[in-house]
This record gives C-alpha cells, structure tokens and sequence, in this order.
C-alpha cells in the first residue's frame, strides 16, 4: 500500500520487563492495541465511539515476530497500517521500532471482524469506513 | 478473628517478573484478586452470581506490604480473610507466602463497597452475606 | 505428531477480563507461557534450571487464532505440544479449552531459539534434549 | 510540602479495562511506576542509570485510594511528589487526575528502600540525593 504509515508513541515501563531484562513478548500485542486506538482516533473515529454505536472490533487472529528486544525506558514508536479493508473485516499490520536509531525490534499483525453486540458479523457501519478510507 | 484463613494456591508466570528477577509490585494485588474470587466460590457464591444479581464490589482502597520477593516458578499460597464485614462494605486482608518453607512474602488489604448496576452503594443481598457468615 | 498433549490447567481473573466481558486477547500469550512452563516441568526440566545453566528461550514468533472467547471464572485447559525440535530452535503449538464442555477456544504457536548469556544461538544441552525426547 | 507536583500524562489502554468497564485496580500502581520513571528522567536522573550504578529501589509498601473509576480513551495526568526522603528510604506521593475536567481519580503513595546488588539496603549514592533536592 502506499498509505503512509501513521506513527504512535510509548515509553517502555519497569511493568513490561521480565527477568531476561527485556520486553515480556505479550507486550507487543498491547502495544499494537494502544498504536490502534491512537490511529482511529488520529482518523477522526475514536474507538469508543465506535462501541457507543454497539459496534465492536474483537481480535480473531494476532502474529508477532520478534527481532530485537525491546528495553526498559527505551522510547517506541509503533507503526500502523491498513492492509486489508473488507465489508466486515480488518487486517491491520505494525512495526516496532525504537526511537533513537529507527531499529526495527518487531513486525505483526492483528485481523478483526466487526461485531454487533448480539456478537454477529456485521457490515462496518459507512461512518467508519469513509473515515478510514 | 478466630475464623481459619482459606488458602488459593498458584505458580509465578515470567509474564509476573521484572528486570530485578523478582515479582513486580503490581501483580501482588492480582493475586489478591485471585484469592478473594477462590475464597467466594469455596463459600458456594461465586463472584460472577452476584454480578448476574447486579451487584458490584469495586475496590476503593488497596494495600500491600512486600516483605521478600517472590520469584519465578515459586509455588505461592494466598490466604483469604475476610477483616469486617458491614451492611455495605467489606474489609479483606491477605497473606502471601512461599509455599516450600511457608515465608511469609506479602501482606496486604483491600475495602469493597457493594454497588448496584447504577453504581450506587447499596446493602450486600442477604443470600450473599449468609453464605459469608 | 503422535505425542500426546501435556494439559495445564487455570482459572481465568478478573484482570484478565476488558470492558467487552471477554479475556483481552495478549493474556492468551500469558498461557502459553504458563502451559510451557509447566509442560518442561512435567518433563523433569524446569525452565528455572536451564536459565540456570545459562540458557534461554526468547520467543521470536507468537500466533493465536480466537474462536470462542474465554470468560471470567472460566476454568480452562491449555494443550502444548512440541510441534518441531531442531538443534537450536524449538516450535510449541497451543491449543485452549474450556474445561466444562472442551470447548476449542483459541490455537497458537511459540518459536524459540536457544541463546547463551551474551544472546548468542547455541544448540540446546545434551541434557535438555534428551528430557523433551 | 511547598514542592510542585510532577505530572506524567497517559492514555488509558483496553487492556487496562475489565468486564466492569472501569480500569482494573492493579494498573494504578503500574502508572505510577511510570510516573516515577518519568519524574525521575525530568530531574536528570534516570533509574535505569541508577540500576547501572548498582543501585536499586524496589517496592516495600504500596497503597491506593480509588475515588472515581478511569475509563478506556480517558487522558490521564499521574502527579508524582517526593513525600519523605530519608538516607536510605524514599516516600512518593500521587494523585491521578482526569485531563479533561482535572477530576481526581485516585490518590496513593509508595515507599522504596535503596538497596545494592546484594540487596543490601545501602544510603542513596550523593548524585542521586543532589539530583532530587
């Protein structure tokens, strides 16, 4: 795609670590649900809004490689990025990257469907899909 | 009080440590958490009953005293005691400890009001403060 | 394979649940990790002596696919199976049941390198292999 | 004390949300470890340089008040004072405030001894105490 990727920001917390002195690898996926909420809220469409409307976007499959490990106090940005817009489902990927020297640390993604709350597939509403387009 | 203490066993995960090797500070209080839900369903009303009732016990206030670490793979022993037990709150105290030589670990406290789905605060249902007596 | 799978067992915690009533999908990660731990403990090799001896097993991929959401109280059973063994990597595959009607809930996989002190790929001990074996 | 308050800023993650919609209790305490690391980095002194000095600060009491439940997207302002500063021990103070209306969520405090890598508890090394007065 040649969207360009929007950019979110985190310090990595005392929390995160465990007793290899690196990142706990579960992290990542936090990380890729903040970076998430902060792109759909840099769209105009936070996802609380989304939710309020009874629209929900659970995660059906999640993949994260890892490349070098991130640490405590390290500052992070995370990438994110469409990579598939369907009538009812998502694939958003990500890169990790740490902020002093743009190292990649790790790569993934998550897919999501949309749900109504009875939790049936359903169309994303046309409000969300003009913001994201 | 007279009254035995009830004792939730569980194993430290990786994801519980830190850089210092130890167990970090903010987990204590989830397996607080643990304990109480364990220590309910032993007394036949488990927590997940009374929110089908539209009854709440959010935590207003929390306490912990660490004393020595916990560390991965300990085998951990939380013991549950209920320290007051008012029309509309409840005081629990925990004790954390080390199951192989029972060192004491952690002591701790947390206070509960009970809400109703409104978040009003509302006198415990009967049935409830029955089965805790 | 053939092997048959090693069962972990655990109660799902308030902590683990999001404001959607489900299991916020980075905890299933978490289980993975505890699953293995106990798996390796099964196997009469805790992960704690190997890390003693100065090895370690990063992840450098994680996978999980969600069908069913798990919910609190849930008590559930998570399945780990060595899927591929090299001299230097291993792959874990999970599977994730509800204990009470063996229900499939999620399936993953984990892969790990063997690293040394100065996080250098080594092969794993003799010692190790021959108690996954 | 007459000392203004630090404040370190934060959004509220889902993973932070539990099936009662609020944000789970344990991660107060996580924030303000976040905001200590912060507080610590904006007077010159970053902890990680500490533990690179051989010097540690783990936890030996923690405590929480909670007033008014923070909510998923909520923007969070965690104030971060130095309550008592002994030789070898250090009291924290914080309040958790609502960004958008300065509501006051929560308010807590912890209490960290210095030690040394044999976890001996040791007087704070001078640059530190320099750098916080």
């Amino acid at each position: 795609m040649t969207q360009s990727a929007y950019r979110h920001r985190l310090s990595v917390r005392y929390f995160e670590t465990d007793q290899m002195a690196v990142v706990y690898y579960s992290h990542y996926l936090v990380w890729f649900e903040a970076a998430r909420t902060d792109y759909l809220k840099s769209k105009g469409f936070p996802y609380a809004r989304l939710e309020e409307m009874g629209f929900y976007l659970p995660v059906t499959e999640a993949y994260c490689k890892y490349l070098t490990p991130a640490r405590y106090e390290d500052e992070i940005i995370v990438e994110t990025r469409i990579d598939e817009m369907k009538n009812a489902s998502l694939k958003i990927s990500y890169r990790v990257l740490r902020e002093k020297d743009e190292k990649l640390l790790a790569t993934g993604f998550t897919v999501h469907p949309c749900i109504n709350r009875e939790r049936r597939i359903v169309r994303f509403p046309e409000v969300f899909l003009q913001a994201l387009s």
